[in-house]
């Protein structure tokens, strides 16, 4: 069986930092040895800096980078930052969005991130015309991920309505699949293409309680069980929704989503930032993946969720990139204590290790590899080796460095054993056509 | 009369964005001509991307950056917190306290800052001992600063009290100078030093109120204005610094510099966070400058001021990185604009021009050097060439850019016609010591 061997200047272990670890890999890219404290084997793909797990990206629009550095002329809120979006994505057709995911998941990859949880509701041709493979669209993105070489976790996600009761705005028709057995008919159909497959996986979404009605929920749940699949929902992101939710069924979206059966540990809650006390107990009972998004948080406006009172509730949390003003998972696990901080008043929020374990393991379970994001034997090979010595992180401790890297410190990254970036560099990063030169 | 010429493919004047702007300085350092849509004269330094002006950084404690990523175990709060401060602080003698600020101006060069705010209050030795030459230590700021080749603005601070009629503690006994005129005394010393040098800038400063006595408010306040020097203070940092200084003397912070003819548009309130509407026109009739320190408020868990609130009533707001937990002017401009829209809910609450305006021109006039940090005629030549290829300004408008870039993205830094970072690298780092390799 052949192996890889990699030499960790340092590592993070699931106990903390360890100096000198050697790590090796099997041919199907994941570890079969964990050693601290040892020597190179003379052999082995020396990893510089600090190696962490791969840092997993909870929620992702890739088409949403486009809009980076364009939204912020004349104010506007959430909702006139989404006619910003919907005009983006009036553009795509497949061909185009594989493009463009490739360049995100490129950047994505640069940044230490090796899995993605697309949240993808662009199924279909503008107007709502079908292709003629209704997943088209889903397989320009799995065709991209494959590209740029980084796991992804597709969440095909129901989109019916244009408000609790609203039919689809011409934007939005080609985000519905008119009912959820239309939607699962065609999810099936794509998840059978992907079964089995190491670095695909197809989850669940059900986009929101504005775009899904009440009776459409529980078989959307239903079918992320029978599935084994990842369920997830944007959740409570502004408080127009909890109202436009509580007019029509006099309930919270969280409690409305419990009421039909769709908060269980396979759950993931994106954003979760307008909680009431009952929701945060609903959350944390499921044991649900709270997966909080704080660079797209701050940017849209949203504000600052109950991260603390949702871990200590019993909900597990995880990070995205969402909307992708920043793709770099230190400044999400930064910013989930930032905004702690300057919720509470108090500084150390988090310790250093749970916001490396919601920027890792969390996020990988909440893809649909539990298990994923942990240098143990039996664990993919995902590997990032961050950069001590930079101008950013020099003198910093490493157990603290999650605090104080930066995209720009990613030295190596190792995909299930294949190596996507060395020395901050991606083969498809700047694109041939591009005048961009490297990281 | 020697001329240096750029041609930057496109630079940020003061009505926005022009393409192919050629730039001449004469051998002062000052711009001489600005010329925009025009060719490379051939002789020309290239500038790629987008030039700001050379970015201010209108807060720094150089040797909090010692704590960068080490203060996050064990919870806390600020005053925890200063107690490592203060612990970093005692390690530090003339030779060491330059060797460390070198490091650290050469980190803010490397990031786009052409000058510097220096809050400096380590006077003395440990215990009170005066140094051979009492202002050794701000000598070792200024050789530092020279080193590196940052402007510096030495803001000589005035730290006589460990709380509102407290004596200073042990660990504060090297700030004080005992009185507000034997700390005249010596930086009249020091003032005479410098006076007409280009590069370094001798200010005052009130440490706060809580380290300043009310009666010895008004004898710095006369120093600034005789000197024409700008005037800095801590001002409600924490809700602790309200409380006690009402107690004391029923007054606000703001209420009481005001009392004592501390506020002018020649004064710069450092945080100021905590206000009441009272203390907002205050600050904003003297057109007082507001010196927000985003990350540093985010880090320490301060809050987030009101800054549309000031920037509305009339004072200036300008940026600074403080205690370095982050150097990087762009997200000090980004996280100004995140916070305004966490606390109000609303995207656009500064628009990308204003938030340059007080990355650039409002910190150098915060700094004494009013009319720099804008690229007109004889405005010093200070440049800043930012990509907007990398991974992460790919795609962004040019005029947005400051809040999609980051350091990392800093290509070409020139001081008064000095090119002291090219590519990225600068001539000091890494240290010839350090392990460490480039940017």
């Amino acid at each position: 069986m052949p192996v890889t061997a990699y030499w960790c200047e340092r590592a993070w272990l699931p106990d903390g930092v360890h100096d000198h670890v050697l790590l090796h890999c099997d041919s199907s890219g994941t570890l079969v040895s964990v050693e601290s404290e040892v020597d190179s084997d003379g052999d082995a793909i020396v990893l510089p800096g600090l190696t962490f797990p791969g840092f997993a990206n909870g929620h992702s629009h890739a088409f949403h980078r486009a809009l980076r550095g364009r939204t912020h002329a004349g104010g506007g809120t959430f909702w006139t930052w989404r006619e910003a979006m919907y005009a983006e994505a009036a553009r795509l057709d497949p061909d185009s969005y594989r493009e463009l995911a490739t360049r995100v998941y490129t950047e994505m990859l640069l940044a230490g991130y090796t899995a993605v949880g697309e949240f993808h509701y662009l199924h279909h041709a503008p107007g709502g015309a079908r292709y003629a493979d209704p997943n088209a669209m889903g397989e320009a993105l799995i065709a991209a991920a494959r590209d740029a070489g980084i796991r992804l976790t597709l969440l095909d996600t129901c989109y019916l309505t244009g408000g609790i009761g609203a039919p689809l705005s011409p934007p939005q028709l080609r985000f519905g699949d008119g009912d959820a057995d239309a939607w699962a008919a065609r999810v099936d159909e794509l998840a059978a293409r992907y079964a089995g497959a190491p670095d695909v996986r197809i989850g669940a979404a059900i986009h929101s309680v504005r775009a899904v009605p009440d009776t459409a929920i529980a078989p959307i749940a239903l079918w992320a069980k029978e599935n084994n699949a990842p369920l997830h929902v944007h959740l409570s992101e502004q408080p127009a929704e909890n109202e436009a939710c509580h007019a029509a069924y006099r309930r919270t979206p969280t409690e409305l989503l419990h009421q039909h059966g769709a908060l269980t540990e396979h759950t993931t809650a994106v954003h979760a930032t307008h909680l009431t006390n009952t929701d945060i107990g609903l959350l944390g009972a499921a044991r649900a993946t709270a997966c909080f998004c704080p660079t797209t948080e701050a940017d849209l406006a949203d504000g600052i969720g109950p991260a603390r009172e949702l871990a200590d509730a019993g909900a597990v949390l995880a990070l995205g990139s969402d909307q992708h003003a920043v793709i770099d998972p230190f400044v999400e696990a930064r910013s989930l204590e930032y905004g702690e901080r300057l919720r509470a008043g108090r500084r150390g929020r988090f310790t250093p290790a749970e916001l490396v374990t919601s920027a890792t393991a969390a996020g990988h379970a909440a893809l649909g590899r539990p298990g994923a994001g942990c240098l143990v034997v039996g664990a993919p090979a995902d590997l990032v080796a961050v950069r001590l010595d930079t101008p950013r992180t020099a003198g910093v401790r490493p157990d603290q460095a999650i605090l104080a890297a930066g995209a720009a410190d990613v030295h190596t990254v190792v995909v299930g054993g294949r190596t996507v970036i060395t020395d901050g560099r991606h083969a498809l990063w700047p694109a041939p056509s591009s005048p961009a030169s490297a990281n």
